[in-house]
């Protein structure tokens, strides 16, 4: 059985629902980031990263929310989570998780981990009042370029949904309104409303 | 045809050399980097991020190096870029690309991307001092955790190698010394042997 490490108010919000999504069989296991248990040796065994999602199979660990996410659509494939047969439409909601992972998610981190990319306090400050701007620029982008709708892909759910849905919920602590983007804030919604979500969603409080 | 859009000394590379193992058709178009080129209307049309790499196909464009690197592997079948039919493994090589992509890079991109996260000339100082600590934290686990060896899954060439070629090259000029390192020096030497990369790299210069 896959064993899937999590955090509360994390990504791996994204893989977390797709393996509801996919009905896959797993355990969940929560860590106290607060406390530190993501760099505790234990932890650190299974993902020397420190980092959460990490999802354990009986072949072993795969890290990393597109990784996750595809291993989930290819290893249930009746639940259609990814056009697994058609490579330029799966390499397109490869590229929209590419761009999640590697520049939204790295936007937002600016405001609470600038310690990972420097080393002063008034560097701190100044990464932190940006974040308004640079995630709303990738919003931007997303509502305006990205995202076909309803789904990310168009007509058909697709795992690029629970991980736009995960950081699209971090848009108001971000200090970005939501409602500049009613398509993004449609998605949302509606994601919202999917049972996955809302069997996962109480466990990430 | 495919057209493929790059700059010199960027992370397009990685793509680049990845079409030449697949022995792809493709054309190749150079955007001078310094000069803004992929800032300008005619590129946003093709990728509205203003980045490189981007991948024109006959159905639309893709970008983010770890979505077209799958997509020349999922398309040229014959060549095994890429353990294709093996979730997991194919998981395992996502997994490493998109830390290349989101971690490693990002933490390279501090050095003279500064501007992307802070307003102030301090900060800029202040995280491009880091960049030799961070980058380095990247490649220690990459050498002690996550370079299979010979090759970075094992024992088959795969897309993952031409990325971390790519990135490794970047060590110097980060203030790294990659004798550090020594099994990703020698996959960066052994990489730099291939016909591929010969053809290619003069054209990155």
């Amino acid at each position: 059985m896959l064993k899937f490490f999590f955090g509360p108010q994390s990504c791996a919000l994204a893989s977390h629902i797709a393996l509801e999504e996919a009905g896959a069989a797993y355990e969940a296991v929560k860590l106290d980031l607060r406390a530190g248990d993501q760099r505790k040796p234990e932890y650190l065994k299974v993902n020397p990263k420190g980092r959460v999602p990490a999802l354990v199979t009986d072949r072993g660990v795969l890290t990393e929310n597109p990784a996750i996410l595809a291993y989930i659509a290819q290893t249930h494939p009746a639940k259609k989570l990814a056009p697994l047969d058609d490579a330029y439409a799966f390499g397109k909601i490869q590229s929209f998780n590419s761009y999640l992972c590697a520049t939204v998610h790295v936007a937002h981190a600016h405001k609470l981990r600038g310690y990972r990319w420097a080393d002063q306090q008034s560097s701190f400050d100044d990464m932190k009042q940006k974040v308004p701007e640079t995630v709303a620029a990738c919003f931007d982008l997303i509502e305006n370029e990205m995202l076909e709708g309803p789904w990310v892909a168009g007509a058909d759910f697709s795992i690029a949904d629970p991980y736009l849905f995960t950081l699209s919920s971090w848009l108001e602590g971000d200090g970005v309104d939501p409602k500049r983007f009613p398509k993004v804030l449609d998605h949302r919604n509606r994601m919202a409303q999917r049972p996955a979500v809302q069997q996962v969603l109480p466990l990430h409080a």
